[in-house]
């Protein structure tokens, strides 16, 4: 994770009402493409993973994050700083295990569904945000973190909250607490 | 111009450069979707049109501006204000008719293109962020003004400048200066 700040960081806040749209227009022209949900959940996803191993040199010279120590810490990176960033948000963060590696973002609002009302009956199964499990997934592949990201509860289907899971698959290098 | 604002201003700025990459995401949807580049530049135009309608409220509401009173106080008030609220950056503004109703907005850095080095040789005719020119057109529409909006310029395909011509096709009611 000791890569250099090489973008430059004027000009860098905009609204995020014009890619809250944007991405609606995403997620409608999949839907046009692709008959399945599925279909449509797995190209989020694999855009989302695109974007997410792209977007984590930006992430670490913007935020001067330095490695992290444990899956909590980075879990806590994510939702603080992450998403604070790029979505104008802070998740509450739960870990969901007692081996330790699986964490659930709460999200009691959640800004990409700003103009979205709800999901249509014939697209039940669809994750309308699945963009950004790929581009969390993707972007912890870069710092050496395979995990598996998936949406667990989704406010535009009825639930109270929406919940992404990440589940770390293999335990990081972590020096200081090591047995 | 009299929408009340409606809109929650808190937590509303966001960091670019997710936008940015999913914009080439969207962008490489549709080049996968459409074989000619004309077809894409349509789908951009149009999806953008669909968000500017929707943006307009939204633009109102946050910049609190009032009617404008001439074709070119609205020019620059899309750069000034609107450009700089969604993309950061601010275009300046040319006069480029003697009748008054053409309007270029020269960008010397175009955020949307932050990852993009060029366009494949096979799509030499997209214009990468005819979204753009789709937005100002149905937010214009909004507020009474008919226009034409059409990338004049693109650095993308080796121009000096980026530029966007705004034609108004219609005077709009205009008290101050009635003759």
């Amino acid at each position: 994770m000791s890569r250099s700040p090489g973008r430059k960081q004027e000009n860098d806040k905009i609204s995020r009402e014009l890619f809250v749209l944007t991405y609606g227009a995403l997620v409608a022209q999949l839907c046009k493409d692709y008959e399945k949900d599925e279909d449509v959940n797995t190209c989020l996803d694999r855009m989302g993973y695109g974007i997410g191993i792209r977007l984590i040199d930006d992430f670490l010279a913007r935020s001067g994050v330095k490695k992290c120590r444990s899956y909590s810490e980075t879990a806590d990176m994510i939702a603080q700083v992450a998403f604070k960033m790029y979505l104008g948000v802070t998740p509450s963060v739960i870990c969901s295990s007692a081996a330790g590696n699986e964490f659930s973002l709460i999200l009691d609002k959640n800004p990409l569904v700003d103009f979205v009302e709800e999901l249509p009956a014939e697209r039940a199964s669809l994750c309308y945000c699945n963009l950004l499990c790929g581009v969390i997934r993707g972007a912890l592949e870069m710092v050496h973190l395979a995990a598996e990201v998936t949406f667990l509860q989704d406010r535009l289907k009825g639930d109270a909250v929406t919940e992404i899971g990440i589940t770390f698959l293999r335990k990081p290098e972590d020096r200081k607490h090591k047995r």
